[in-house]
């Protein structure tokens, strides 16, 4: 692991060009290399709209094989620049078996490893469970030529068990890219309380494991394309940061900005706080069985 | 469960004398009964000075029966006044065998139960280790004339294990008394992290587990009994609150002030709160067995 690691965040609003998408992102990866990133994270399903609006066979047509035409295309991207990436990709593992994938490409080209979004949610706007089958693979941190990365994906950020599961593995970053946002049909109180929510969330699993946290979200405006009033949709809120071992912000983006996010990570501080704070040696693991349970009833 | 609960936290400051300090929370546990509380928390170890800053065997002369003198003139007042009171104590168990336990007092003046914290810290300035012997209950709530309390304490605060083993065991709110503060030997920026990763993860287990959340720490200084320079000691930070299920403020104490804090908790919010973000809905159990573990490696 190297002292420092600088980061950066790719936040961008999608069209219905999945090809724009694409390039933007990649202009964006190649501007934060320029600037001394090496490790640039995307956000999640960067390649399109947010297809889950609505439940439409079509959408698959979306999806892609890993490796497959993105991962090729960032495995340029990453040896020429010599720059990790953190890609989200639409998964086409079998004909009908599909997953929300995120990818990390290392500085080589080489695909790193992947990462199978574990917990799926299914809300009215965001119907995830029709496309997605749940991950297999595990709460794994996949290891690079910069550190091991502890890759969740949205959903999983609020389930301080996928970030305990990462950093019990040796994760020294916790990545989430995500497309979250609001309904517009909520009056601005409750929008705030979603957005604080999901801030402190993420930073709280910062200072529980004691490791920096990037979470990358999209920003615009998606109608739902089957509303019949013009208000409906999702205004993804953006807000994308990257937080310290203390959860403390070291940059964040606002609501409505497409830009590269950046800071530099001071590695040697998750050692400093994991002594000063040391849950780690404090786990009551012999009263922890219950929680691979659904429930205490 | 009654649809709205009035709930307070008791925030002071502490000095050598056990009986001004019992004698003055009992006061402020009136004055909010007064004001309509039927909820009443103390800060963690209300009856003394922080005494875990030294190791010092005389210091378990401070130690008391449960029951014993403080729950039965904690009693008295609860069933005279109709409240339900969180105290928090340092309990003598048997001859050498220490806990540092909440107990709840119902509004008829039965003890409702105790939890003995299960997470002891130990760091320069809190030698808990030295006193308490970890908890053996469990992660167990304890149900009340007005609800299922989740009643944890202090250093449990900053393990999102303990808050959801008390939700899914049915806990309807997460209590936390609590002492901590700053060195003050830490810079300015450093005591702010601390204060904010305090906050922040405490309201984070409120959404992660869609409950509303009581925090109540100490406020005041408390020098080093051991120290030779005068700046020595804790600057207990105070700021105790009271969060909705969303981890929303719902009122907050400032740094300093000695004062009783109130809020109303609107319990069906949480009904709400939960439909909305449906994570007990997504846990994936299949995957979480290695939580049992401390490591893994």
């Amino acid at each position: 692991m190297t002292k420092t690691i600088s980061v950066a965040a790719v936040q961008q609003a999608n069209t219905s060009n999945s090809q724009d998408n694409f390039n933007h992102s990649c202009q964006q990866i190649v501007r934060a290399a320029e600037q001394g990133a090496q490790l640039v994270v995307l956000q999640e399903l960067h390649k399109s709209l947010y297809f889950c609006q609505q439940e439409d066979t079509d959408q698959f047509d979306l999806a892609e094989t890993i490796p497959g035409p993105s991962t090729e295309a960032l495995s340029a991207l990453a040896s020429k620049h010599n720059i990790v990436i953190v890609a989200s990709l639409f998964e086409k593992r079998a004909t009908g078996l599909y997953h929300n994938t995120a990818v990390v490409i290392d500085s080589d080209g080489s695909i790193a490893g992947k990462y199978r979004k574990m917990h799926i949610p299914d809300d009215p706007g965001f119907y995830e469970k029709f496309y997605f089958t749940p991950g297999d693979i595990g709460f794994e941190p996949i290891d690079t030529s910069i550190g091991r990365l502890g890759v969740l994906v949205c959903w999983d950020q609020w389930f301080p068990e996928a970030a305990r599961l990462m950093a019990m593995a040796g994760a020294e970053i916790l990545i989430y890219p995500t497309a979250i946002g609001w309904d517009l049909a909520d009056n601005k109180a409750e929008q705030q309380r979603q957005l604080d929510a999901w801030l402190i969330s993420q930073r709280a699993h910062a200072v529980a494991n004691g490791v920096p946290v990037i979470s990358v979200n999209r920003t615009g405006f998606e109608a739902d394309p089957k509303a019949t009033e013009p208000s409906h949709g999702i205004q993804f809120w953006g807000n994308s940061f990257i937080a310290g071992p203390q959860g403390e912000i070291l940059a964040q983006a606002d609501q409505d900005s497409e830009l590269v996010l950046s800071a530099v990570l001071d590695m040697e501080r998750s050692e400093q706080i994991r002594r000063i704070w040391p849950y780690l040696r404090d786990r009551r693991i012999d009263h922890y069985q219950d929680l691979t349970k659904l429930y205490r009833d």
